[in-house]
């Protein structure tokens, strides 16, 4: 594979985790892929996108400009673009029918939802989202695990999911030696205090 | 205590993880508290801030703007700024001088470690630059703690060590039933695939 082209969604009230720990995965993936992996982060417009917390950041590309993803992330966060009529369930829809792999963090997992990806599937979502995935007709609600692989859409729980899903996103499109190295490398050796 | 004013340094390579862990935790602590939690990005210059992997942020203040804080967090990346010389080492001081809790992620215990703060202190940074540390004088580095409380200064592992350190300062400076419902919030129920 000559490369992988992943583009992570954002949106005036992306929650900041949610989008920066697969961000920070799947680009130090790059450092321990023979593959060129390139990560985009996309909005509908080139402006500033203000985060759910303050945090303040570029896109580097607009939905109109982005060029076919192997993977999409969607966050979750301020949930306005995740609606039936959302721009972002539109955009959804337009990939998962090309083939894209589809992967949400947190309650991004409803955008899926509407988009209509999810019927027949199992799914999570951030636990104070679970009744409201549960809501849509088929959708398998698999409320204790960390990120459920339904082929060709991946959901995870909430916020800080994200890292363990993105992980799995390079086992899965690589390998688990490769994955174990981006882990090295973010330290990723949890220890909550509390 | 009527607010927690909190600041995090970044610039030009800084490591995006590093800073966007402490963030979240930091600033869903807001939520939580009877306190009011401000949580400000600070830069040399008010200029778009290019991070390590390309993520690209905007500062809320420069360093001459900062009001002083009750917590700096200075996280790791690209390290000219924390050389001897660089101009976070002259904030570092200034701030430590004046009752600043100093925390660091990664290799922003270098930063510390150049401003003279951890002599005859214990302190930790990523594995990567475990050596680099030990460099230092009086230094006692302790390669296997997920971060260390030194009074005044708090250090943390690597990268993903953030979030954990983050949710300590929660507990430290307000309450382990508050930082639960942080770490709650942000469903951080860490299982590594790999």
């Amino acid at each position: 594979m000559a490369g992988t082209r992943i583009a992570i969604a954002v949106w005036d009230g992306v929650e900041e985790l949610d989008f920066v720990g697969p961000f920070e995965v799947l680009t130090a993936w790059n450092g321990y892929s023979e593959r060129d992996i390139e990560v985009a982060i996309v909005a509908e417009r080139a402006d500033v996108v203000r985060c759910a917390h303050g945090l303040r950041v570029l896109p580097d590309v607009t939905w109109d400009e982005l060029e076919h993803p192997d993977v999409l992330v969607v966050p979750g966060g301020g949930m306005t673009p995740h609606h039936e009529t959302g721009a972002l369930v539109d955009n959804v829809r337009k990939l998962a029918a090309n083939g894209t792999l589809m992967t949400s963090v947190c309650t991004g997992a409803l955008a899926y939802a509407n988009a209509g990806l999810l019927e027949g599937k199992p799914a999570t979502t951030h636990w104070g989202a679970l009744e409201g995935l549960a809501a849509f007709d088929g959708v398998e609600v698999r409320a204790d695990e960390r990120f459920v692989d339904a082929g060709e859409v991946i959901t995870a729980q909430g916020v800080s999911a994200g890292i363990d899903m993105a992980l799995y996103i390079v086992m899965r499109l690589d390998s688990a030696e490769v994955a174990a190295k981006v882990r090295r490398y973010i330290q990723y050796d949890p220890k909550p205090p509390v």
